[in-house]
């Protein structure tokens, strides 16, 4: 995601309720944060979070928390939250370097999406792709049973090798599509990135991935 | 398949009822050989039968016919059919090389089953892989309306093809698999290879292929 720089990004980020900022001292114990044992869904990389927020308000019975390493986009989706007269209880955002998962969860996240990941293009940045091996082999310690990973990116590299990695992981894959404008999931949510490439005629590759133990 | 001369393949392959022998006659007409508008169900590569006679046997109100193009694997299909006491009513066989698929069905099949297939590794034989872009699109002309086609093999390098293949025509995947034995699909008929395969813990993969009309 190209950034831009905002003016005090890092300050509002901060003092958002939304955002958990003792993260790790949470591990293991998230339940207690939403205070229910509902499940919980986490999105890597969220943006400007107009999918996480979009989910948490369609599904109120599921958590979900919303990851993402930049200040910078991460204050859209606070300034967003914040201007809503009501707060939505099951959703909590994080500040985070994903290479930390495991620092963060111990077997307590039923789903995690991938939207629009960064598709790190040269090889030797391969393992920053967040469906390398190495994140699969992290994921594997935050699941609370089976695993299951929505992905959906654009860019067709990206997708080809993740396609690979989960399989030689041993995930299922299921709705695999090149084209998911062609091969529309019933109840997708749209992302910022999903509706302005639909809009230019650009594919969107989808997948859903299981590993069920 | 490595293939041993069989004596008197030919001459019995020509003489049982199972095998339609004037295929391309029906074209467009299969619903007559069977007497009824059930669906047909055709294996691409049949081998010996053991798939496609306990799939009939399994399912007696979906049609099958299976496709194969060498007689000395195929005699030993019609001397376990020839055998039987009760005759199989809704199984026919055909041999025939598979690129003259479109000669043979009219937009009147709903399901193919690839098992096994020849990997032809050679870069240059490509277009000879039962799941190449030419296959494909010779398959668009026989489905009665949506494509459906189930894969099974233990050819790691095949299925990798397939699975690009099949996401660059459009279709959409479910149940992707590189490890069959350890993702079972419910009602799974296994092969003869295939049996062969698992006892020696070769893993198998699998997926379902999905164009949806």
């Amino acid at each position: 995601m190209r950034l831009r720089n905002k003016k005090n990004a890092n300050s509002i980020v901060n003092h958002s309720n939304y955002i958990i900022k003792n993260f790790k001292e949470h591990r293991g114990a998230w339940k207690q944060v939403f205070g229910n044992d509902h499940e919980i869904h986490i999105e890597i990389g969220m943006g400007k979070g107009n999918f996480i927020i979009k989910m948490a308000l369609n599904n109120p019975s599921i958590n979900y928390i919303g990851i993402e390493m930049y200040d910078s986009v991460m204050v859209t989706a606070v300034n967003n939250l914040e201007a809503r007269e009501e707060k939505i209880n099951n959703l909590r955002l994080i500040r985070m370097d994903a290479t930390e998962i495991e620092d963060v969860f111990d077997k307590e996240v039923d789903r995690i999406y991938l939207n629009f990941s960064d598709p790190w293009p040269k090889a030797r940045h391969s393992k920053r792709r967040l469906t390398s091996e190495e994140f699969l082999k992290r994921y594997d310690n935050i699941f609370r049973k089976d695993n299951v990973i929505f992905q959906k990116t654009d860019n067709d590299a990206l997708f080809e090798f993740s396609v690979e990695s989960f399989l030689n992981h041993g995930y299922t894959l299921k709705n695999v599509t090149r084209d998911l404008y062609s091969n529309m999931i019933e109840g997708n949510v749209a992302t910022e990135y999903e509706t302005k490439f639909a809009g230019n005629g650009i594919k969107i590759n989808r997948l859903e991935a299981y590993l069920i133990k």
